[in-house]
């Protein structure tokens, strides 16, 4: 019988995102670390975003995202305010710098090193969450920054999972 | 009209892997930067293959795929060892320490800080590349060493990446 330790699943690396999309003229963003390039020509990329989220809504709407590249720098309030509340009970772009890019999409321009832009071509449907699959079709680097990893928001800035979140690894009794 | 500079996509975060399969008892390993978890309960994870890699060909076949989590000390002859040429040319197995798991993919036990496996519950063809995504069913910590990240192995190590991976990105004319 095999042996799942789930801190392995901790091993993976990331980087730090604001997913953004829209419905009309609502906007929302939302932290993601599971984001990925598939292909490379022409271009695509994958995210990973809980069925209970407002972005996941808006995706499914618009059929378009955004994503927004964390640098390091990035401080914690500033990731809080897209993390661990939901679009639905607050403003999430209330006093926040972001342009609306050709997509519709909020690209967020505090603390962030590039913008992409992405029309979904498929998705799959993976229990909680659904990984979406986007061709980019707009992309721009902003500043030359070092980009925040996940590892950094952990270790560095004592960051915090959501349990909504895909890479939430329960704490193991007696770990 | 929206501008899409590529270079955007070079600042999305990564870990590097051995991504592992088999077709019953051949065995076969290629380095990857596009591994991701999609949901936590229950844990499945996601990767991008090419198309045309023996690596890909042995998922389709078998169904399942190991993860193997490089560590920052790995050297890159160990790496290019497992890239940059195919199992269908050389046995890259040999030599190297690694232990076939329950499901019959290779573990590898060199530079690695945890193994993963997966059983594919679904997948999507995306252009060049496929993305599988794999029900968690083993995984172990090895060493608690720090993790080599996709731009260390770049900025530090000096690696680079084939027209083949997920993430390759053209130079651009003048850059």
């Amino acid at each position: 019988m095999a042996t799942l330790d789930t801190r392995a699943l901790t091993k993976l690396g990331y980087g730090m995102y604001i997913v953004g999309s829209h419905d009309g003229d609502k906007l929302n963003g939302q932290i993601a670390n599971t984001v990925f390039q598939v292909s490379s020509d022409p271009p695509t990329v994958a995210v990973s975003i809980n069925q209970n989220n407002l972005t996941h809504e808006y995706i499914e709407k618009s059929g378009v995202f955004s994503v927004s590249v964390l640098c390091q720098a990035a401080p914690l309030p500033y990731i809080g305010g897209f993390g661990f509340k939901s679009g639905r009970d607050v403003d999430k772009l209330k006093e926040r710098k972001y342009r609306v890019g050709e997509s519709g999409c909020p690209l967020f321009l505090e603390f962030t090193t590039a913008c992409i832009e992405a029309e979904v071509i498929d998705h799959l449907d993976v229990y909680t969450h659904t990984l979406f699959v986007g061709k980019v079709v707009a992309g721009e680097v902003l500043t030359e920054e070092v980009c925040m990893t996940y590892d950094y928001y952990h270790q560095v800035k004592r960051g915090t999972t959501p349990q909504a979140a895909p890479s939430y690894v329960a704490p193991q009794k007696g770990g």
